[in-house]
């Protein structure tokens, strides 16, 4: 069912790797109801996953970018716009990874390097989109850029292991950049 | 004035660096109120630092240690017991650096590597003290470890820059940590 | 502009006084959207207003209540079901008055006859409106009943005078509430 | 064990029953430390209570005082300060009913003169304690005036039923009125 809400919006979407990704069912509904989209995700993860299904289903192309480059996330915006004609109305960020979590270790027994490799991917990455959309003045006005949290960024989960420190600086930069982008925004 | 409120404790203050830091007053204070201590700050702090005039004032040795080191804080804490005869009362964690900050970066335009840096330094580096007090067992019963925050962890604070992110990150350790350690105290 | 969003949806919405109200705004947007809708204020309040022109406007009955009475709110959702010909989707409560501020009592200076006439008005009205609607099982599945907050339910807006602790029990109404009626429907 | 931490101060108690009552433990410990204190409770709760011993034990004179009543607090606050020969450094205000959960009313099925007793006695007296002591300029500099509240405040307690929300608009007084009590004595 559509109600042509994203009519004439266009968009990146990261991190569908599956049908079982919340950035999967985004870049459905977000097609269904009328946006155009770009879809992207780390290399390494677009050859685990059935991305060109997702693809071809949005009518979106597909342009790898590690999230954790700024490099990348350049490439990924300056294609995306020449893509689009134009600038940027909504980027998801729908990425998160905790390599504690995949080694199996507990929150209390880290490896602090696989710690740092989990805040490059699941925080600091978002802050990277931000900073590299604005420099690039790559957001339409009333655009949004939206990265998905958890609450145990704010009480403890114990399960959720490093990731819920993850999220807390993830949600620290939502707060701190918005206020930057739309200060600059405003004055621009 | 004392009223002898922390007589017979053992505590560790890290990041007293001249009588303008918080530990400094801190480290004085509970040196008046009874309490034994040992200072400690990074090697390259205290070559700047005048740390030796607090050490001598209130009776504490000093051990160096770079609290993004695992070794160096594991050293820190075995002498600290080894010193106290016995395990540990309080720990204050008194440390933050921003080398974007240093730098004059913005918000907006950080260094991910300074940012890296500042988050070990400032952040991570409190996970590191608790799980090096909480595998060699050298709490007290009633004992604390304790951080020091600041609002920017949970409202935008524009100058406070990428220290915001990092004291979210750190009350978010706190949480979590506190939960675990707990519970592991609890059933030990 | 409408995308039909609230095709076949049926809501009460109180507190469109005049078309400077958020309720008034949304009566009309709702409208647009193909909701059904019952409007509803305080008799004293309509005799002040123009609430008959949203009425034509939206073709919404117009019932009136007084919020603080439970004989009224039961009247209000009992006659608001015989006109939708079944149970509602939704319902607004847009409401607020403190008498303190309407007679320009400081914030310090209050008259407590006045502090609990909009406590009931601004805020034990949304528990009596939940619990009429609870009582005569008179929502539809997934619908929604919603009350307007402010900042100052949770951080101190000196001027908002004692309206921030009314909207601080508001709050803890949706949430209290909230909890109750979920499980109650769940297990219903 | 004393630490003489109160020396010299001089405070009001509000709430203490019988010595299961968190307002009795405070007023030992109080005295103690070296407080000199005045002790109050509702009229009717004495007669219940056993709170002449606790007077003996701690030297202090008991003023009855309806907290819902301005004139008893303005009575209670004048008569303490006749007794210190002076200003007050501290109140603590224990103080907490719902009716709804004496009579065993669940929170859905609120009686609602039940519900304004309770906001009354458990919330709304603490501002009534607040606007009377500013009023008499009673306070010490660097005086305290204390609440205790309850987690429900800000997160569902299914059982602690409508005390939830009056501890909600309790934390909303103290934010408030603790802004405007802050400004008008730095000014004063």
């Amino acid at each position: 069912m559509s109600n042509g809400l994203l009519k004439g919006k266009k968009g990146i979407i990261f991190g569908a790797l599956n049908d079982q990704s919340i950035a999967w069912k985004v870049a459905e509904r977000a097609h269904e109801e009328g946006a155009q989209i770009v879809l992207t995700n780390a290399p390494i993860a677009m050859r685990m996953g059935e991305i060109n299904a997702l693809g071809e289903k949005t009518g979106a192309p597909i342009i790898p970018a590690d999230a954790t480059s700024v490099d990348d996330l350049n490439n990924l915006i300056t294609k995306s716009m020449e893509h689009f004609g134009g600038k940027i109305d909504f980027i998801l960020h729908s990425i998160g990874m905790s390599v504690n979590v995949r080694k199996g270790r507990h929150y209390t027994d880290q490896n602090y390097e696989f710690t740092m490799k989990g805040i490059d991917v699941s925080a600091l990455s978002f802050h990277k989109v931000l900073q590299c959309a604005m420099k690039q003045d790559a957001m339409n006005d009333w655009g949004s850029i939206l990265a998905l949290s958890y609450i145990a960024a704010q009480r403890v989960f114990p399960d959720y292991n490093d990731m819920a420190d993850n999220k807390s600086y993830l949600e620290s930069i939502a707060r701190s950049f918005g206020y930057h982008y739309g200060v600059a925004k405003k004055y621009a």
